[in-house]
């Protein structure tokens, strides 16, 4: 891994800048532009026909059976049940204490404000297909949408020539999933945010997906919600002396294994733990099984800041706003005071980032790309939303009458002045 | 008014789906492209080159001085600067009830689960210039943020050739915003989303704007948050005998006066409200100043739907999901509960819509076009990030490892199980 040392902050930033700088691809909107306008007027029809032709299967139905869900289940190994059960458990507690209340403030005499949460009425989980057919990501977002109080998750992946996956079968039915369809690719999001014969129109579209999939996000989004344009993973760590150079390479590698383009950046005050973990991942890189995506990915967006105190090492940790950010420091705890940008934070020497992916209960749909600077984790307040209301009697809108009409005819909108007093009429 | 009556509700859904239905404009897309590439390049200068040109301002000073804030505040009506403090005191209350705490779960021992919740850095604010300048939405984009904790708030107004509206500005001081400058357009949307010489870069931009604008919040979106794509003002109101007419074509008028795509509806089980609205809307545009686009819009987008009961009444209500919505039916309160999407809710005579806009304390920067299914009036949720966080001890890590790892094999990604493995080596 390149060691970066003997910069000013202001030159470590600059390059943490560029590292994140988006970019797209003018081609591919173009096609999910035309994609999404086929699935509107073709419906049921076009989704059949792009199966046959991105996915390479020619599907009787596009929705899955209970049948089919259930003979599927019954080829997953007991030991992986077991544990996604005990995954939801964790995730299911977690995200309870996330559930947002509704409010009412009745201090004033004959007036009512309030705050009604409810949840989103239907909403569509896209999940990848192949290789990157994740069960684990089933859970992450059928659960909170679960207990929002959604009563339709739909659920949409890419047809398989021999079948979909089991274990994304078995999550879905864990975690609770009301439909699935298996459709993919930017006709599978046109699918839920327009609706066709068959797939219902949803409310909000979440889960990652290609290039594809993340355009006709970006496409659809006002039509229904999305949840992020999602980029390639990333971990940031910072460690100190005290840290194992073995643990902190492991971890770097275990987000660079995602994809060529994830992002692995260790921050340190200490010159000897950069040598020693420049070494370790060289090391634990010749034995794993994803070696070819996660050198690509260390050769690319593998970097090691070492710089002179933790105060700078945490400064240039919140410019970069990891996605999942480890802090292997003496006292861990500690430093959450400080940090103001992260998706999702490890603390200390045993919580490695993949506990927080598979089993602890916090959400792995995380912000990347340097937008934990404005967003968060996905939640159960992904799947809520509030409602305000106002009810006022008589007495009070006499009391409040002038104050109205003074600024809407400031504003020049003597209609809105009318329509209080009207009242008094 | 055009009254609709011995429909079904199926044929009503269908209109109302095609009332909302979104046009973008693909000409307005390439030049807010072109005016964003340009600020990212040339920064400040690009800004005073737009504001000669959109705005035939020659600008001295992109930042508007505490002198000309004081100098302008001035001039204001002592009766604006109390309305306007007595609406600021308001949102202030209802917006304290929006805070999201913090939580953190220890029930687990040797496990620590939280999540942190923290303002953003940095926001900003866009306030429209010439008759859509509002003080009232300068309260309403800037209390929420206040509260959050933001610690830059950031207004960009367009430059005027004869000085910036006094009340935005008294709006903006009373409501705590940090910084204003005298920009507009797209390229005011560019230069928070990028930052220049002068304009800090912000994390997320709020407030309503003209067409430009709105396709530069898409644009940008993704680089910086965005609240919502706003479309034109909405008012649904759900009556039945008990309602006066005049009252209600006076909040008709009140939303039709805004924008001539404005959509003002009415659903009601009474034959005699239907037309009497429809007569009272009538004679109410004779004698309104902004008779013209309130007329364009009721002709457009004004219609009456008369139907048989108050059930159907709710079923349509929901499936246009207004923005505002009145409910002036007999104990109007108890039907919240069957209310599923709208944006802000008045309830009963005396709740006239306008005194939301103003004074009360909800929000008025609400969702529009159909999208209250699925989103919300702007608040201090808006301006806060949740970050989560973790930390196990060894004993945890050792009783969850087996079914991590479990789980990362069989997703493929054994760097995951390593990771997880190396601890205990």
């Amino acid at each position: 891994m390149k060691i970066i040392k003997n910069e000013s902050l202001s030159a470590i930033k600059t390059q943490i800048r560029q590292q994140t700088a988006q970019t797209t691809n003018p081609q591919v909107a173009i096609s999910v532009a035309n994609i999404i306008s086929d699935v509107r007027q073709r419906g049921d029809a076009a989704l059949r026909d792009y199966s046959v032709r991105f996915d390479g299967v020619a599907l009787n139905n596009l929705k899955v059976s209970e049948l089919d869900i259930d003979s599927a289940i019954a080829q997953v190994p007991d030991e992986v049940i077991a544990a996604l059960k005990k995954a939801a458990a964790n995730i299911t507690s977690f995200h309870q204490l996330e559930v947002a209340q509704s409010f009412e403030d009745t201090t004033r005499s004959g007036v009512i404000r309030g705050t009604k949460v409810t949840p989103l009425s239907a909403v569509g989980i896209y999940v990848p297909g192949g290789t990157a057919a994740y069960p684990s990501s089933v859970l992450m977002n059928a659960i909170p949408a679960k207990i929002a109080g959604v009563a339709n998750i739909v659920m949409v992946t890419p047809p398989q020539p021999d079948g979909l996956n089991p274990a994304v079968l078995a999550a879905a039915k864990i975690a609770g999933v009301d439909n699935i369809y298996q459709i993919g690719g930017a006709q599978a999001i046109a699918a839920l945010a327009y609706g066709t014969e068959t797939v219902p129109q949803v409310d909000k579209i979440t889960g990652p997906g290609n290039a594809y999939v993340a355009a006709a996000k970006r496409a659809v989004y006002g039509q229904v919600d999305i949840d992020m344009i999602a980029g390639p993973s990333e971990i940031g760590i910072l460690a100190d002396d005290t840290a194992r150079a073995e643990d902190v390479a492991a971890d770097l590698l275990s987000q660079a294994e995602h994809d060529v383009n994830a992002r692995a950046i260790l921050i340190t005050d200490s010159s000897n733990l950069a040598t020693a973990v420049s070494a370790a991942v060289e090391q634990q890189l010749e034995t794993l099984p994803r070696e070819a995506i996660a050198r690509s990915a260390i050769d690319k967006n593998g970097y090691i800041y070492l710089v002179d105190t933790i105060d700078d090492m945490i400064e240039l940790m919140n410019a970069v706003a990891p996605e999942h950010l480890e802090i292997q420091l003496a006292n861990a705890y500690d430093y959450m005071a400080k940090i103001q940008n992260a998706g999702s934070v490890f603390l200390g020497k045993y919580a490695s980032e993949p506990l927080g992916d598979y089993l602890a209960g916090p959400n792995h749909i995380l912000p990347t790309g340097g937008t934990a600077r404005f967003s968060s984790a996905l939640g159960v307040w992904d799947f809520q939303k509030r409602i305000q209301y106002l009810q006022y009697n008589a007495a009070a809108l006499a009391e409040d009458a002038n104050d109205v009409t003074a600024l809407a005819r400031i504003e020049g909108l003597e209609g809105h002045a009318r329509a209080i007093e009207s009242r008094g009429k």
